[in-house]
């Protein structure tokens, strides 16, 4: 019987690289066939901390197609609620999984005791803070009983014959989903700009938590892979160029 | 109290047009402008009946720009479910409701007793079958029970003073949501033909039945719109040219 | 013969507005569906004028989705160099005369005397200047020789019975194309942001004059369509959202 | 003086690959998390060749997103008539050298003896023939004549102290210019579909010879990449999925 399988709470988001074609190098080359046509190619394989000062440049006055031949292939494991704000940001290639060809793994969302919980002020000019243990221990209770009856109606179900495509409606938008993302660095600096709190930034944004902790991890991924760019994209206000 | 308002159930969808800039005449001034230049603009209040010849050429070998210049904007109400299915095709602007704003109404999706619910067959080649009574009753009994609770947990957690985004988590996929969406005829065409069943389709397609309810509506009013160009979207095998 | 024909010499460009599905007021009703969901409807016929404080709120924090809903088709008259830079931004719909399948009409540009003609400075830094009157003459000169020659072999090569895609690759990239361009507000302001300098501007821009005369026209097209959108473009410093 | 600079004439387009993050066993995986979630990973070192049905299936049945995933940066020369058409596919990311921001370098198109001259019938229904030896050598002394008139003038005003944006505006769309291209297997076989003559599609297409020299070009890098999925695009109809 499916219904005998437990299923399991989680407070995280995972995301691992799966493959990148992508470096600092590779907006220098791009950047120099405007001024240089073919003599380009000969920065192929050059020192891209030579032309830092170009990098500089092309960040800081939003030049924007030579950050776009840089490419990332994310895997994400991340609550529904997460992967649909993902989707909205529409210039990524996205492969998820599906509820209606396999069955649901049944992993929830709830949150850490570092999640704040309480909104105080209102649209458009709000603040989150913690909430108190009471408050924290009613959420877990409260989501988890929701979690379970979601859970038991999805595996009845299943064990009625009915199919995946409509057992699964009943879960919530906290079921964790997976997926591979493919971005190139401009579409990831605009995810970036929108989905992380960050001081340097020059316009305000206010992502929720969950999708927040998705971008750092894809940020400590991009820093990585393009140092210079990344530094640039910090001094300049965090706005994708 | 939150608590005492009650939540709905509903197993239909809203699709409504508030606006269209679409015409098949449209069609005819923008294609003719690659022949003719300036002197397309002779066509703009021509009748497009009398260049239902050039529409039938477009559509057969599939001139795809010239289906571009025509937009419709609607408001839909869906499940959760179905609007993430819908942000999957990534040309449209799509302006949603957020949980994270305003309290959820709870709205409910159910099928309706003509929804088949049991799937014959395997992944990439299978068919839906009606349930029987007794799996259509015990199918509303499961899904009702898991809303109760989902729908008990949120408002419980509102009660408590957590913020709505992290309350409406508890929330299924079956709840729904409401949006505008503004998409060019040939998005429109691409849309139809991945989520409508027909069998003039050249390819085959295996649209949730949620989706496709929405896609059944949006196709009434595109061919209202574009009688000629609809005419020959079928005519050929209902590919997006 | 096709040689008796006369070419003609052009220092403008025209920008006519085709259509137009946009007004403030839609930017009201596609916001406040993140918020009021079903009831953003009551926003369809509203005075935008009175919700002109979440426009400024929308423009100044860069939500942008909004403005996607309201669409523009322009029809265009400019030089080929011009129409090459407008296919560089990917986010509108072209159709565009083609010389493959008719022939072209003869038609090619010259500066006007207040046209800047000289360049100090270098890349990345520069300025443009008035050149002498000698300087204007003499460029008058050299463009019109090199058009009347290009134009020679043109209708030489056709009379030889040559295929107008051979013939008119020979045509130089000042010669007149005519396009429609069908592009959503939000577009729209990204396009003038780059390509026409205003004071107001947070970035700096180095549009070649020409598509700066298009981007003139296109602005207060625009502006009369949509004015407190355009106040707020121009007030937070002209950053399309 | 610049002017002592000779041009030069060329017949070919040169299509180089920069780099590549692109192969069949990309499309094994993306498509894999639909049905398999997180154990889509196990196939990320997976022998594509097992998995040869499922890649058979996703072209059959225009699954696209998987095709996504995998990317390829090619560097391209050709005349201005080919690039101009390169940027009408809107989903590639392109960055091209400009005229004006560095002098351009004089290489002109001419034709090849093998290219045909003649079109016989009307547009949306003709072919081409080969021209006689005099229809060739007359092109031939047309095209140069128009080139060096433009070449003239170009470098004329250039001594003259005119600024390279102004000056190049006489300059024929038959000059080579260079470009990075940065393009999903998606897309790129969108643009194979539409710029290749192949007898094995399933929809006409009519590409300019001169594109067509680049799309063939491109069509051995992607078979050598990608030749599972370049197989079965062939098979049905090579029709982008």
């Amino acid at each position: 019987m499916t219904n005998a399988r437990q299923f399991e709470l989680r407070d995280d988001v995972t995301v691992e690289l799966v493959k990148a074609s992508a470096s600092d190098a590779d907006v220098i080359w791009s950047a120099r066939v405007s001024t240089q046509g073919e003599r380009s190619l000969e920065y192929l394989d050059a020192d891209p901390e030579r032309s830092e000062g170009l990098i500089r440049f092309l960040m800081r006055d939003r030049h924007s197609v030579p950050l776009e031949h840089s490419v990332f292939t994310f895997y994400l494991e991340a609550p529904i609620f997460v992967t649909r704000q993902i989707l909205k940001h529409r210039i990524s290639s996205i492969s998820e999984h599906s509820g209606r060809y396999s069955e649901l793994t049944g992993a929830f969302y709830i949150p850490s005791r570092e999640r704040k919980l309480v909104q105080v002020g209102k649209t458009g000019d709000y603040n989150f803070v913690d909430g108190t243990d009471e408050q924290y221990v009613l959420t877990l209770h409260n989501l988890e009983t929701a979690y379970q009856a979601a859970w038991d109606s999805y595996t009845n179900m299943l064990n009625l014959g009915i199919s995946k495509e409509v057992a699964r409606v009943c879960m919530p938008v906290a079921a964790y989903s997976s997926m591979y993302i493919t971005v190139n660095a401009r579409s990831l600096m605009n995810f970036l700009s929108l989905r992380k709190i960050d001081e340097r930034s020059k316009y305000p944004t206010h992502p929720q938590r969950e999708i927040e902790m998705v971008a750092e991890k894809m940020e400590n991924i991009f820093a990585e892979k393009m140092p210079i760019v990344y530094k640039y994209f910090n001094e300049f206000g965090r706005v994708a160029p």
